[in-house]
């Protein structure tokens, strides 16, 4: 019997957009960071969900109610960032068990609640159920403009790679809980340098840029000194572990001047874009070798 | 320690409501049966989340995946109806274990898709992740023309009664799996006989319709006689069960005619609101008697 482990997220996803109907008004569906729709007006309409499960995204003895609640929309947050866009309202179900005491799903509660006023979402839903495991969905919207809206698909030969931030240990760092989404910095690189091709780091570098480079039908050279490491995260990590939730982009050679020198953001260079349709890495002793596009694997 | 279990449902989702963050385009949050956003235009958004867990709303032993998936998302579209709109794009996420078959998986995703079809709706993105049993997660949008939404809190002293279609027993009669979200039967009230107050029967006529009297400031009165039961049903499981999905509207005395004589659609006149703010009911025995307006419990 095939299972779900077999099929992988990937797998199960790119089987269940074959089945799925879709309106002519879709500009994106499933494949990208966020749903893209244009309901009409200047701006298009974004739409994600994410599912977060006590014991694979967060442990409520290692993290604080306002942490796992700030952790639940901080995703989505992030994948709104990552299309050049700005989250507006957001709906909010939670699974838990009967017993568990109203003062954690407060903290819960006040976790999401603090970041949506930061960033100026509206919760405007939610559904409470009983499960065994605490389980949040977050299912966020967001606008971003028509001539602004930045998908993975878009990199080019030529174009120059940039990270936001270090990357790897995200879960021993505590980082996972308090990053803050790149809403900013997505901005900044929208008006100064449109970005040819963005999405949020989620599943590991290696993961992620596969993503970028398949969309785009390229390949990248990367730079192992380049690449910044979070401290005591390990070149391993920073490819291939999780939910770093920095902002990776690439931009047109004559844009990239713009983003190295800006002292407004700290933007990482960390390789090129060139044709083929592998993930080369030149590492620190002078080798030459192609990394596996393998993220971290969910099932 | 208080728990969840004592908070219930409803009085957990007040508290939170208390703690967030909304904006001044929201014209309704969390209260009716879904989000009711002004992002300018005609329409309204509409916005609504449901979460479904194996074990409590559906048991993988006594329905199809085909039946799973199609239920998940018809309890949004229901949302929707309630409003008096149409389902426009869906977002879905799906937890389950990672030994579970994929054609289990692919099952549900069938159901989903052939009931989008059936009411145009988009599947625009998801989200899966590992979890212990089944949940799947559906964020709905829709649309609704702004001078034809309904909420629940327009009810007035002498407007008339309606339930669109027999109640009680849908999980032994297998209704939950099976029903046709009310889109159609919203759509003609709206243009014959604006109601002023609608919401869909999920927790029970008596909890329901306590939802219509206390955001509307009046009382009801119901006749026994009148309540239409699903074969099999009693009157305590029209009143208190779950998951009917029926539609639950009042119209001014002058409309009503118009809703009775309907050849196109089979409406029930139960009852009249009155003043005051409880729920009595006309039994068969010629009593009057106050009934509880408690609906099913989720924790």
């Amino acid at each position: 019997m095939e299972t779900l482990h077999d099929l992988g997220e990937f797998g199960f996803i790119e089987r269940f957009a074959k089945q799925i109907h879709i309106g002519r008004d879709v500009v994106k569906g499933i494949g990208d960071d966020t749903a893209v729709i244009d309901v009409g007006g200047k701006d298009y309409l974004l739409l994600t969900t994410d599912m977060l499960v006590e014991g694979t995204h967060f442990l409520r003895t290692m993290m604080s109610p306002q942490e796992i609640g700030r952790k639940a929309l901080a995703c989505s947050i992030s994948d709104i960032a990552a299309m050049g866009g700005d989250p507006t309202y957001a709906v909010v179900s939670l699974g838990a068990p009967s017993n568990i005491s109203a003062q954690l799903i407060e903290g819960i509660g006040e976790g999401i609640n603090i970041l949506a006023k930061e960033f100026g979402i509206s919760v405007v839903g939610g559904d409470t159920v009983q499960n065994s495991r605490i389980i949040i969905n977050v299912a966020l919207l967001g606008k971003v403009r028509k001539d602004e809206v930045v998908y993975r698909k878009g990199a080019k030969r030529g174009d120059i790679i940039f990270v936001t931030g270090a990357l790897g240990d995200s879960f021993k760092s505590r980082k996972h809980l308090y990053f803050k989404p790149c809403v900013a910095q997505a901005h900044f690189l929208i008006r100064h340098a449109q970005p040819t091709a963005m999405m949020d780091i989620s599943d590991g570098l290696a993961g992620d840029l596969g993503h970028i480079l398949r969309q785009s039908k390229v390949g990248a050279l990367l730079k192992e000194a380049k690449i910044p490491l979070a401290k005591g995260a390990t070149l391993q990590q920073a490819l291939h572990d999780g939910e770093d939730f920095e902002l990776l982009f690439t931009v047109r050679p004559a844009d990239a001047d713009t983003i190295r020198r800006t002292k407004r953001f700290r933007f990482y260079e960390i390789g090129t874009i060139v044709s083929g349709n592998s993930l080369m890495m030149l590492f620190k002793n002078g080798q030459k070798r192609k990394v596996e596009m393998t993220g971290f694997e969910h099932f």
